[in-house]
């Protein structure tokens, strides 16, 4: 236990470790329910980089969500319920990051993931930017057949560019290169730069595809419907979410999701099946000046491991 | 009247008094209907500090909403009405303080105040950290029996400090000290800071507490029919605001108010029961880069103000 | 054809036209099925100046909806079609403007627009500050009777100055000067500034006003039903949104459209008749820090386009 | 007296005037050593527009600076001299502006100057861009010859624009238009835009002309060793000073100069010969995110009206 | 160590500590030559608070200066000399702070301090604004008699409000309070603040006052023959360092310090005596949008431990 | 030639080229004195990224120099001299940048220099970090020996991470792979990362290096006797400069290079033989918020070539 911990509670008092958890030095020795971990990669990035200060303003702005006592947990006023009591939060740190060392910093994620998954922790990837999915679903190539579920502006399926690994394509990569994933289920849908043909293609697969429209006009029970029940991995792109309250996204666009909506979406999908991990990627704190983009997605972190161990 | 009013009607020109309304330099002379005081006043915050330039910021976005004459009021083309048409608005400067010297710095708010009471001016307080309610509320004590209506994300029932005059106990304090307020009713509450059994106890001493989440999907004639008829005082936490609309914020949190829904319910409060004064409070410029913020600060005191001599 | 299109695809590479589309270095050679031009004029501007900056920050944000090859046009998720396909854009660059003169300038924005007509290619002007539709009004003379649909807070028509050619004048200006145009279609009115009597002598002179509270609680549906059918020419004045999704406004005023809500008013307008040009007016990137304002500009350019030439 | 001196002394606290020096509402009535006076005009720039708030932004900052008791003055720990001892400075509020009456508006700026004069007050004029030198100039012909030392990037005569009344040409309209104006002294000139002939022709008028180069390599001395003893009037342009300094200019420029280049010319200046009034204009707030481009002309403007009256 | 130097060493990956260097849980178990510690404390500033967020921003932009492997030093290219090798420095996080609790506060800071020099560490206080001083400053009580050598603007002697403990009250503090502090220099004093008396009666002391224009006109080797020999606790005011290069300052004030001679200063101040200890306030992140100063801030530090053992 | 130079002057007006050059759609036929062309490339980056933006922000800075008709120069009225008069530059657009991309990225950037330099052209290349000089100067393999003179914070001879290509790594690549470069000449060197044995190894072989602290204390005329003649290519990092005027940098660091120190080396430089071309990278807007950085730096560029052309 850190410093933080033994100091105040105030949210800018202390070292900033993600929630002000406990920082675990060495993954090898992790002992806890859920570990987080960053991944400050962003040469994936298309278009504005930035997401590699993303772990560090989530670790700041949850600064404000500290629990006064370790696995007290939190009175979700609109729940009217206590949620992560007893559950055992810990910062693991940032996966080592060298600029232009693409196949080593892969490496690195996916086994820091295997390895959190090893000592019986729950693994929480923070982005950086979505290129990170990728390397980090391959370390869930032991567990068994599941699906993924993505929510997200984009689908992620871009191929023809001289990479394939940037953050456009870790979906098709995940697609075309791990056998246990099998459906795909894909929300929040919006914008002018999916293709045509990708779009058919995927849906020919019998993959599920839900736009931003659908959720608002049809509603998130109707969205929930759509997917069956089985093991899931969640990866969450902050770019999903309305601009006006996530500006700081790398690739924004108009008519998102808002945070009820969003919150609804991850309560009801942790009722689908057991959630093996989840990622929160793309927030970008060089556009984000007073920071809701990283407090909206701190909250929604919580709030999905407060759904996920209710569930439990 | 000062300069402001004799120059020109741009926005720009002119010194930045609250709606460019004359300037009272004394409040033991003050002859208005309508008193507005700022309240430069943060050393109770938890978090963000920056609340002192709240006044001043709602001084500069409000200069959008001069009025050419005085007491010609605003025709306010939504409601298809004139509101304010022969209300008397003066800005009172502000309330003097000092750094640590909190127990002189409360005395004068709750002094000036009181002053505009018996100068028989609606008092109007802009924070500021909500800490200022305690000191303000004191002010009302000779008037009899009031409710609190408080627009906010948080309970503000923290007792469990060092200092228990920050602005997260205002709410308690009020409850312990001052006997004519014998209602509370709490409304846009949510976040994860409310503890379990603060919630339970306020419950069994009768009070009404209503979330964010039931203003948007029960509704504000929901909300409304849960408020009994008495005299109120309001106190209105800009945090209550959607972060997306309210950046500038001291504690903002994901999923708050709209626009709409917060007019909706201040015109709904104002029918009530008189209003014997309020508060606008926890706006916070430094984080409020394009002043979105402090301008819904402000368009919230005038569609208030509106709605209260609408009822006289 | 610029470097723009033989270099790259990523949004930050080469030369920022708008959708990184040919420019057109002489009107009088342009041939295109829709010419862009920009008008970075912000003289008129009773508030905050800034909006001569509009036209270079839709361009650069444009760059994310740059299209591979020209003419293949964007396939909309949510829409589940592909727009603009085979319709040939083309940046104009922008009307040369210089300060305090005011009439050479307004020339200049008439002429312009005059040819791009005669060469056969929709007009679409992008601002500056509202004062510029008056002029550019004023190129379709020639056209025979027209409505003009305005999506915006204020009605712009305040007389009363001592320039009456100000971003509060372009709709009387019109009114009184373009004997062409005979129906006035005004949605999104709110706020306080627009008179009781301009509202009333509006609405006796046949014009159809719409609030931005009766988009929202009676519906678009409803909206586009109280738009008879003609031919239209639309301006689009940013502060019409909600300031939470557009901060970058010249005028910002709390309570304003959502995203959805004014695409789906344009794609109906596009059914009413023939839009015989457009202009977006009052994105400033002077308040827009994160650009979110100028991209939503872009996205709404792009979606009336798209549903002008649906139509056709 | 206004409200803010008899508030509190901390800069954040009171209705914010210059120095929060006493606000005079009628100039007719004004009775005050000095009168400063806002002239929030910023039509004639010709590059980044915002110079209309500086006014404001100067009363912002200039709040650190506030006197506890009117005419004490300050005690200037470098000088080891008090300064302003029994000066009486007044806030004149600022000229009223309307967009595009450009010929109105410059008289008002004549006339309130003329009347600041027929009271006996030196008056200090706030811009606002430079174009506003011009008209303030003119309200100086009754007074007997006068030179004019200008401290600046760039000459400001050009002339060859469809207007000649931008912030680029108050000079030359003054040489042409102010017979009373008899020398012009140029210091800090630097930069690209000024034309070959220009500068000979202004040498062969027996001009000075000195550049920022000369100002650092030659030294303040010599500079002022070229300047002739005669009545002054002063007009300060703040792109003068390094943008390192100084980023909320109107026309940044690398090169400028150091504070305390600025200071010691002013004060060297202030010995020449009486100062009849003088202007600091192009402080443009939009650029400036800490301040302190306005502190520093608030800085400029206390040091030199402290040499003046040590003069007197 | 925590992860955070097990990770990498690009600045922006892991955890952000002082240098990310080892984090101390439990301060009386500290083992380090040096030891720094965060006062999160603005509550006595006057202007702009946010100087609270000081050690966090120091934090962040030291991760540019982590080293490879501890005490190994770095290699000053400019003094062509490896320094601080072999020094071991362990962040201690933070004082625990309370808002409006100020004696508990400051007794923390000084119990902390007290601690910290029981171990044999150097304490190196991060502030929080200057007030902090004063408490810290009381744990060196046992110490023996030193002399302070304050780098400021302000002379920080101020003790007429109703509260003596704010920011500009420290050194009177230490003065009357702190016997065993017996001699007083104050370099790079400036402004307009310090009343005349207390400069006359500081002198008269027998203090040693030097102004900014005496560090820059005279030269730093002038600056250090007028400091004796003897023990010294340094306090550095970031506010003393030129607006240019530390805007986001509690209190800016232009013509302050450069670099160099900042830095020269503080390498000549480390040959006068042993250094007992060392704070460096008033770093406001709020107003450092590049920054800046916090990084200037850090490399002062290293550059004053370099110093300090170099000549241990 | 573009419409840009068709339209007006006034630098806000028209698309941004830099300096609102004509644009050169297809280097293979470009036909011009001077080239500039754009490396939006960033992923070499170990610290900020967003130098991918440094091309365009270029543009738009450099509107403001701007020439009337192309080739007129400009007269620079320190030096009394006109620049540039009779050459002709053109804006060669970017170079193409696909991310994850490394080696065919590189092969762009060396395969458009080539074709620029074999259309006769002086080749300048803006960043886009400083990893694109490694590449950008095998382009001159062919020219026969060339020096390098690289003003820079740091030395940039990095080689022990997993990727040898980063932005700190550019020098030691050339020294290994470029056998025609056989002289550096290294000025401005601070900070502390430097190795020690780097240095040493460095000068071991006849390098020159010159710290910032001798640019300032011995001067620049000492720094230019340093330095051989031979025909050199420059590499100027823009961090280089002090933070006070060029915060936007990859890697800032107290205590830099003023203005008119660089300015005066690139001049002195100039004289030291003919210059092959040269390079200008590392401005990163995202830390510029108001522009000085890209100002500074095209002002160099246009200082530099000047200084060239004044040589031929």
């Amino acid at each position: 236990m850190t410093a933080a911990k033994s100091a105040s509670h105030m949210p800018y008092v202390g070292i900033a470790s993600f929630l002000k958890a406990p920082v675990c030095a060495d993954l090898d020795y992790l002992d806890a329910d859920v570990g987080v971990i960053g991944i400050p990669f962003d040469e994936g990035t298309m278009n504005r980089p930035g997401t590699r200060f993303g772990p560090r303003a989530l670790r700041e702005q949850s600064s404000l969500y500290e629990q006064y006592l370790p696995g007290e947990g939190y009175y979700d006023i609109e729940l009217r319920q206590t949620i992560l009591r007893g559950v055992n939060i810990v910062d693991c740190g940032d996966v080592p990051i060298q600029p232009l060392a693409l196949e080593a910093n892969h490496n690195r994620m996916t086994q820091s993931i295997k390895t959190m998954l090893s000592r019986g922790a729950l693994p929480i990837s923070v982005g950086g930017d979505h290129s990170i999915t990728y390397p980090v679903v391959q370390a869930f190539s032991d567990i068994g057949e599941i699906g993924i579920i993505q929510i997200d502006t984009h689908a992620d399926v871009f191929t023809f560019y001289e990479s394939d690994l940037t953050h456009g394509s870790p979906m098709i990569n995940v697609a075309r290169n791990c056998p246990n994933v099998t459906k795909f289920v894909q929300i929040g849908m919006r914008g002018l730069m999916l293709g045509e043909k990708d779009y058919s293609d995927s849906i020919a697969r019998g993959n599920v595809i839900i736009t931003s429209d659908e959720v608002r006009s049809i509603g998130v029970d109707w969205v929930l419907d759509q997917i069956p029940e089985m093991p899931y991995y969640l990866t969450f792109d902050i770019d999903s979410m309305d601009p006006s309250i996530a500006p700081g996204a790398g690739t924004p666009e108009p008519g998102g999701l808002l945070y009820h909506q969003a919150r609804d979406l991850l309560r009801g999908v942790a009722k689908k099946g057991p959630i093996v991990g989840f990622d929160l990627v793309e927030v970008n704190p060089l556009y984000d000046p007073t920071g809701t983009t990283a407090l909206l997605a701190t909250r929604l972190v919580v709030d999905f491991l407060g759904a996920i161990f209710h569930e439990r």
